[in-house]
């Protein structure tokens, strides 16, 4: 018996994963996130989520070849990339890897280090890049990423403390593709963190379970204890909070995210799309070669 | 010393009493609370908050006189009464008082009780309702409430959370007088919680410790723990989402409230405005009647 108490019900096994992929069909029939011929790039990272939204995809019908990024954080990467590969083999499904060492000569816990950038933020802006660019380089038209209700409340809480108009404008379920831009879609917004480790569970989907250890602290994790902790005490609190805000919120702010599109030019480094001159993502790998070969010195 | 982390500052006696009395000035000013010959009416409960604000309104020299509202909260209610007594005759200041077992028939345990409504929710439309009134008939054309930064911080996160637009459109410091209703004014927004004590400690200011006893558990009160920790690990959060929204939030939300306003009419029992045929006091009064008269066949 699995217990969801913000829908008040609990649910047998067979119940529980046709929930589980309901959920997920809603969130595309609403949000108009997939359509016919559509390419589609999951981000595999190991975990729950990653893989179980390539398993719903496959199950819905959706094409849908995954991409594991290399980040090099020790063992937690070995560790979640084994779990990525043994997934695709046993489910005969493609596996695009990009390697950041490999390919451009860093992984996170050296940029961290060299940028005095928190890992989160650069692990973050080199993700968006990469799975952009591997969509593009692969003629993907769509990303699918593994964010979960829990992931977005906390997203939401986070943008929500500073009212920062551009990223609540940019957070929503679905992002249109634009010029240098795939389409990018969370098609897992409609279940917790919880649902996606009981599917996972179920399925039999073995997965990363640890937590990446250069997220240990972060302000992300304090966002998610702090709405658990409110939807202890009020189940549903979190659907209600990221629902009513796609409802209610967001169109006020998406006025905001539309100015930041429309000052987009290619980076002069590497073409994608930036608001400054060099993008964010080659700011940190020129940031980087400094800092290493001063080292070098 | 003591010290305001989220202005990363510590402040001797006299220079925290100046910031203190500076940050109402501000307030004001910022808002236009006040105009020269506006009759203040400041809701006093006997508590840190609203003593302290009737002693800096007076400091900056406007004209104010306090309404002490009797709930009925036990000795709760009886001891707060003394210390809200008492600082209006040490200080020479005037003090209205109505009780609403006296005038209404009903404290607010009994209202709760009768209306299986929380106790919160019974008071704060009371309050909210005799204040009004008390400004009305007194001739005063604004209440003044003691409502500090981490109150108004918890309430913005209580309607974040539902994206409750027409509440969202409400919330802000100053709310004009209307057909009906007074101006209403928080001086006291820029300021905390710790910094309201401190101040009434300084200038021996006696007030009721105590937290009411019916507000143990409630929601507000949990919004304010998360809030807490928040500010704990990052200083100045509550600041930034509170002025986040006034400055980049409230204005998409105003029309919600305006459209709201417009629908007011007067209570066909007290002629107070109302979305509704009877206002909310009103038809709390008449359930409470109900079900006393029941109690008594």
């Amino acid at each position: 018996m699995i217990d969801v108490r913000r829908h008040n019900a609990a649910f047998c096994r067979d119940h529980f994963l046709h929930h589980c992929e309901e959920q997920v069909r809603r969130a595309i029939d609403s949000h108009d996130m997939l359509r016919d011929g559509d390419r589609v790039l999951v981000a595999v990272s190991g975990g729950k989520d990653s893989l179980a939204l390539w398993e719903i995809l496959g199950r819905l019908g959706y094409q849908a070849d995954g991409l594991y990024l290399g980040l090099g954080i020790g063992d937690y990467s070995d560790e979640s990339g084994r779990y990525a590969r043994a997934y695709a083999a046993d489910h005969g499904r493609t596996l695009v890897e990009v390697d950041l060492a490999g390919e451009y000569g860093y992984d996170i816990p050296r940029a961290a280090h060299a940028t005095h950038r928190s890992p989160c933020g650069a692990c973050g802006l080199s993700k968006r890049h990469l799975f952009n660019r591997a969509a593009l380089e692969g003629g993907y038209n769509v990303v699918a990423t593994g964010h979960n209700l829990d992931d977005e409340a906390a997203v939401l809480l986070g943008n929500v403390l500073r009212w920062d108009a551009a990223y609540l404008g940019r957070q929503y379920p679905v992002l249109p593709a634009s010029a240098g831009f795939a389409r990018k879609v969370k098609p897992l917004v409609r279940l917790g963190e919880r649902e996606m480790a009981a599917y996972c569970v179920l399925r039999g989907i073995d997965y990363q379970v640890e937590e990446c250890p250069m997220a240990d602290g972060n302000r992300h994790l304090g966002f998610k204890e702090v709405l658990n902790a409110l939807e202890d005490r009020s189940p549903g609190t979190k659907a209600a909070f990221l629902f009513g805000f796609l409802e209610h919120g967001h169109d006020h702010f998406a006025a905001a995210a539309d100015v930041e599109r429309d000052t987009l030019a290619p980076c002069s480094v590497c073409g994608s799309p930036t608001t400054g001159d060099v993008c964010a993502f080659c700011r940190l790998g020129e940031r980087v070669a400094v800092e290493l070969s001063r080292k070098a010195e």
